[in-house]
């Protein structure tokens, strides 16, 4: 960590730190920053009411009876005034929402693609985005930014889609063509960050979870592709060039079925919703929609529940490895196969409980998302929170 | 990040900060450090000036020739005044190093262990310690400390070996138990920590490798246990209780053969040396050396190429499973088997080429380790220099 001479960045640093302390121990009085922070009294107080004043932090209006003199007032994230803007691409249809500082779902839209066509994609986005942001003008919201969220490999500080392959796309100029549609329609001035769906659906739990946040945290995603968001120290963890958490192309069983990247035995083959339509339909060209495995289930079709709970099962594996290698302290499933319910979850549960006997040592904790459908876009908008309180670099290895 | 009010621990902050930005970047000059760290050009000079006096930094006395003016003095680690001591606790041996800064190995020791009692053991080594804790006194190097890496699960706030069962040892209070036999030779003052054997081999490829370091780093400890060690955003990644880089625990195969974990078709019952020893003996009952194997390998032994290259097949799968979850920078394979050579490394690459060429991604970085049977008693010293030169809590997440 370094020191730096720059005093706006310097006064940044710590104008987040206190956002930091705040979202962590909610409720702290500014002589608790002060400790907790290890800044004076009198630098908190002045940055606190900066933070006051730009709606950041607000003061509980509680007031303490029966103790003797004035209690020290409580300090918390303002949920009313500041807010970001997160969407979510995915592959038949788009959808946006404006996310308020604590994770309140204040406005919202989405619709069907007809297209998966990028031009007419961000075209699409540009507009539900637009009205939005209207939508908090008129609302007396400041927004902070806008965060996407891509099924593929981005390019994070560049905006560019490397290679999304169920869209299929390959190097799409996300943030700059949007940022252009925006600016068509006289939205201009706000950051947009893009990432991968599963990375920023991994900050929706941890942006707007309950504190003690675990770490590292684990977001694993489950649908057509299967993938995990990380956190690890208090950040999202991209690896050497952004592609880690590829966990659905880790080698599950080795000369195992045919992925679609190539490879053979891929979690993928064995946990995503098409290895649970092939063994349902028999083949593999037709992809079952969720709703209509559900409905199978529901009806107690017999070879729809076989495929599903085995499905569960390679999850239960999948979730062993992911334990070993990252020892992580949460893990959160989400993405629609969460829909298909027990004997989908149950089978999970039933093949790591085995594992946690076998070797005696007690499973991390394994929950399903807080925001369902929603993890994306919400975490798109939790992205944007979430490099803003951190203004040195994300990625950056010096501190 | 916090700016702490407290100045001795700022101090440290922006010292250790000049130290890490002259390791990434040997031979700045002062003027170039306090553009790299930010800090005002007179407080680098009077902390490299310290730097210099206690023996952490050397001003090279390379001169310019020809140049206008003189030409500012290149700063760089010293590797002649401070050391670490490292020791490598082994099923069958110990070993301890003195270490520079800058990792030559100045002194060192070895035995191998007629009983592994931890009391034997922790005395055995401390005399070890005193014996190169005299040498280094009478060699005028001032120690920063002891590092210490087990083959087994550590605590490592409390110094305490959990489980190590390959020795058999679980909850042995090492750190403390260690300093006391110390103190009864007249060896006070030296802080002494404790680690996993394959997290610190990491340290060693890290701490003293060539700049620019990859990140994430991964070391890859292949013996009777296989396990990993990883390096993520410039610190050790230990997960929510320290076991995160148990990869020879993730399951390669469901239902595969029993592991000592207890569980079925962990990586280690494809890789590790008990496996590749049962399928030469043809039973489980007893562990080939590897320099036995090593020797039927010589002798053409047609079971052991067999065993040996199936072994290195699976560690190909392996390999490419920390590439999928990781997205490493590079990966450094260490441990006894890697002694096994072509058979064992070609049957892994041709493994790990066949992944990368169905899916047109380009492989990680892939290396032997760098100190060789030594990297777990260099990495011990590297993790009191790892841990000094980051002055804030290694896991705090609040920076």
């Amino acid at each position: 960590m370094t020191i730096t001479g720059d005093q706006s960045l310097m006064r940044e640093i710590n104008r987040m730190a206190v956002v930091r302390v705040i979202q962590r121990v909610p409720g702290l009085s500014r002589a608790e920053l002060a400790k907790e922070t290890g800044l004076t009294k009198s630098t908190v107080s002045l940055l606190v009411q900066d933070l006051i004043d730009e709606g950041w932090l607000l003061e509980s209006d509680v007031q303490a009876t029966g103790a003797i003199g004035r209690r020290p007032t409580p300090l918390f994230l303002d949920g009313n005034r500041l807010a970001m803007i997160g969407a979510d691409v995915s592959v038949d249809s788009i959808s946006a929402l404006t996310v308020s500082l604590t994770g309140e779902v204040v406005n919202g839209a989405s619709e069907q693609l007809s297209s998966t066509n990028p031009a007419v994609v961000i075209r699409r986005l540009a507009l539900m985005i637009a009205s939005l942001v209207e939508q908090a003008r008129a609302d007396d919201r400041r927004l902070l930014g806008i965060g996407v969220g891509v099924p593929g490999a981005v390019l994070d500080q560049q905006g560019v889609v490397k290679l999304a392959p169920n869209l299929p796309w390959r190097d799409v100029a996300f943030q700059s063509d949007l940022s252009q549609e925006l600016a068509s329609m006289g939205v201009a001035g706000l950051r947009i960050q893009v990432q991968n769906d599963y990375d920023v659906a991994a900050l929706s739990e941890y942006e707007f979870g309950e504190a003690p946040l675990p770490d590292p945290l684990i977001y694993l995603g489950l649908g057509i592709g299967v993938g995990a968001g990380i956190i690890v120290r208090d950040r999202l963890f991209l690896g050497a060039e952004g592609y880690a958490g590829e966990v659905g192309h880790s080698i599950l069983q080795f000369e195992g079925p045919l992925c679609s990247c190539g490879r053979k035995g891929c979690a993928e083959t064995f946990i995503g919703q098409r290895a649970i339509s092939a063994r349902i339909a028999g083949n593999t060209s037709e992809v079952l929609s969720v709703d209509t495995i559900r409905q199978l289930l529901e009806r107690g079709d017999e070879a729809a529940l076989l495929a599903v709970r085995r499905s569960g099962h390679y999850l239960g594996v999948l979730i062993q490895n992911l334990w070993t290698y990252f020892n992580p302290g949460r893990i959160v499933l989400g993405g629609p196969l969460c829909d298909l319910g027990a004997p989908f979850l149950d089978s999970a549960r039933t093949c790591l409980e085995s594992y946690s006997q076998d070797c005696g040592l007690q499973l991390p904790e394994i929950q399903l998302s807080r925001f369902g459908s929603r993890s994306v876009a919400v975490g798109a908008a939790a992205l944007v929170k979430h490099a803003l309180v951190r203004p040195l670099d994300l990625r950056s290895r010096d501190r």
